[in-house]
């Protein structure tokens, strides 16, 4: 593996995978990681990732240097071949190669627009890392990826033993519009898993054919949560009309009514949640959630473990 | 120990405050937290607690992460059974759980609204740290205690060796209001020295009961002073007209002259300290002010080693 | 060596130049740091001379504790006896009494005012750092002089192998108005190399014969640049006319053409720089910026084991 930013980037998923379970099975340190140094540059806020991706270079071992870029540094120009005389101060060419060179693995967490759809889904900041950067990438978080929440998700899914589950990936409301990239890696990723998957949204919140071709859609929420076995719950704003939230006639919370249709389903959701929106207390406070989140340092252990051995 | 967070939370105060001392006369390094994870989250700036408790779980051989949580994360949201869907981005019930799972030991630096009394002496953002972390709780100071100042303090008063001194506790002038948290914990702690306490401070700063039940107070503060060993200086806004500033009419201003009164006593201040508002600098910079704030990495010391070793 | 912050501290500056090149050709890492903690603390943006001085820290086993003071801590008081009844929250002199006392070295990065000449010569907050540090400082950049990036400049021209060099030190344009301190400390040093040296300049952008005394100067760039090996682009801002940047005819942007007029010159920068307007793309592009900004780790790393060795 040379980067870690898409499912593409991972010769053998399963694999990975089962070395997450590993380590939720039996955390362990190891040195493999001594006298090298992890760069994490952040473009935006960050909680879980930021804690979980040091956490797991610590026990490996390695040194961490964390830069939030928007604070502690430059404004970051983004455009090639521009004259850089007005706010930016300093090409994301220059800052990436300096950085990367700095560092043995370098960690980038960059954002969607949510307003220049091509730029976006072309990942224009992380191509921009990939192409300069003289060590391998991974990706915290793109616009439009999450691919260490995926693998997370999708050892949390296995570790649970239930038989060719059912998933139902759920929309669910929120009061700001936010990135596709939580539900499109995790349809990256769940063909993996020997499921039954069925995608829930609204109209009008249709994912990029990209990544939802070849699963069922409905607009059923109800009909969705029959005989499920996991509810993994995710708002997102529209591909189509790009960044919007066209208006929903029905409540998509999920409560413990609508769990109650599952098959004693297991909820789970990547982190941070608007409690009594997106689900409520209830359903929240007896969930995967929290084992979720502290898996998401056993996915970083697992990826980072694995592109130090082929540095 | 289980958390640190109160004198109320330490079965043996004077055997800390003695390992604060050993420390404080012959520094060491360990490996007790060798693979051990320190998080340290602020809600708000932070210096000397900042680099003396980070210094000092390093000197235990420990990891530390540091979570600016108002900048580099999100709007937390402190209301069980909140609909979130305004700016609060995600509620501290999973905050606490998802960073303590990624610790060993988990330090926070609360703040106190001195808007809502109730709510700041509720301890409301504290008791929500110890409710939901899974790992023990140390206090960098709360709404209205500052625990390490105060175990600081102690050694640093006992470590001058005067018997039996007279401590004088002396509100002083500040330009703005300030909580009541470092002379509250000064209160709890003073109790464990061989000590004469006066508290002085003009009308209208009464401290709460729950902490000046017992101490002698008095409205002179010239008369506070005559024969003191240890002048500990503080501001603090009222307890009883919240958070509100009480004209003083007297000049509270620490100098050499009002100094001249005691019996060559050392001036104490916890710093960040205004000079020439709260003390002149001709009493400042002949005091025990930076021995106290080298000593706040002994306390962190000595409470980190206290935690790990009950682990 | 007891401070890093001009050559002045130097006492062998050829000695230090090859040991940073020693480091370029052979990078390695030690133990010398073990135990100890250096302090890093930065008044303003910084992204090379935060992360090359943490990792050269960490390449010698030390702990970092990194202070961004304007943002993590306190609003800072610069004048001496001030009285504190404002904004600014502490004493520069009580802050860095207080910062030493937790580390072994001290790594500060000042600012100028550009607006305050005298001040900033007088490198005011530099100086408060040197007067009140219990432990060695390193300047980071300071209102006028950036010597971690002087000593790598030369550590890098003596590694090109140009005999007896040419080298241009060409003022460029820049946006913004920025500090002398880059040029002034690149003639404090390049003293030390077998090289002829041409400064650059528009009128009006005379730097002071501090550092300028004893030097060739041009306003003509097409002649400066004639047979050069060297061309070391830097914008600053006028000193006599302190921080205004006085309208300037010709263009001074560094292009290809007008590097066809050197001697197949190797172009340098600090970095950040403003692409296309300092110089283009394919300038940039061609060049050794890439190799100073990483061999900023090997001067940092050369002036701390220095100062380590005689703590």
């Amino acid at each position: 593996m040379k980067n870690f930013t898409s499912i593409e980037d991972v010769p053998n998923p399963k694999g990975l995978i089962q070395d997450v379970i590993n380590l939720i099975d039996q955390s362990n340190h190891s040195t493999i990681g001594k006298e090298k140094t992890l760069g994490m540059v952040f473009f935006n806020p960050s909680l879980r990732t930021r804690l979980s991706t040091q956490k797991a270079a610590q026990n490996l071992g390695m040194e961490v240097i964390v830069l939030n870029i928007d604070k502690d540094a430059w404004n970051v120009e983004f455009e090639d071949g521009t004259t850089m005389d007005g706010d930016s101060q300093e090409h994301i060419r220059d800052a990436v190669k300096v950085i990367s060179s700095y560092c043995d693995l370098l960690a980038v967490r960059t954002f969607a627009s949510l307003t220049n759809r091509q730029q976006d889904y072309e990942e224009r900041e992380l191509q921009n890392f990939l192409k300069h950067s003289s060590v391998p990438v991974i990706s915290m978080e793109s616009a439009t990826l999450h691919p260490l929440q995926s693998l997370t998700d999708m050892a949390t899914i296995v570790h649970t033993n239930i038989p060719k589950p059912k998933v139902v990936l759920s929309w669910a409301p929120h009061p700001k519009p936010l990135p596709q990239a939580v539900a499109n890696s995790f349809l990256e990723w769940v063909t993996e898993l020997q499921a039954e998957v069925v995608v829930a949204h609204p109209k009008g919140y249709e994912l990029s054919e990209k990544f939802a071709a070849g699963y069922k859609v409905t607009h059923n929420q109800q009909e969705a949560f029959k005989n499920a076995d996991i509810i993994y719950a995710k708002n997102w704003s529209s591909y189509s009309d790009y960044g919007a939230r066209p208006a929903v006639e029905e409540n998509w919370t999920i409560t413990s009514e609508l769990m109650q249709k599952t098959n004693q389903a297991q909820f789970m959701h990547c982190l941070p949640i608007r409690r009594n929106v997106v689900a409520t207390d209830a359903v929240i406070d007896d969930s995967l959630v929290y084992q979720q989140a502290k898996n998401r340092e056993y996915a970083a252990q697992a990826v980072i473990k694995n592109l130090l051995e082929v540095l």
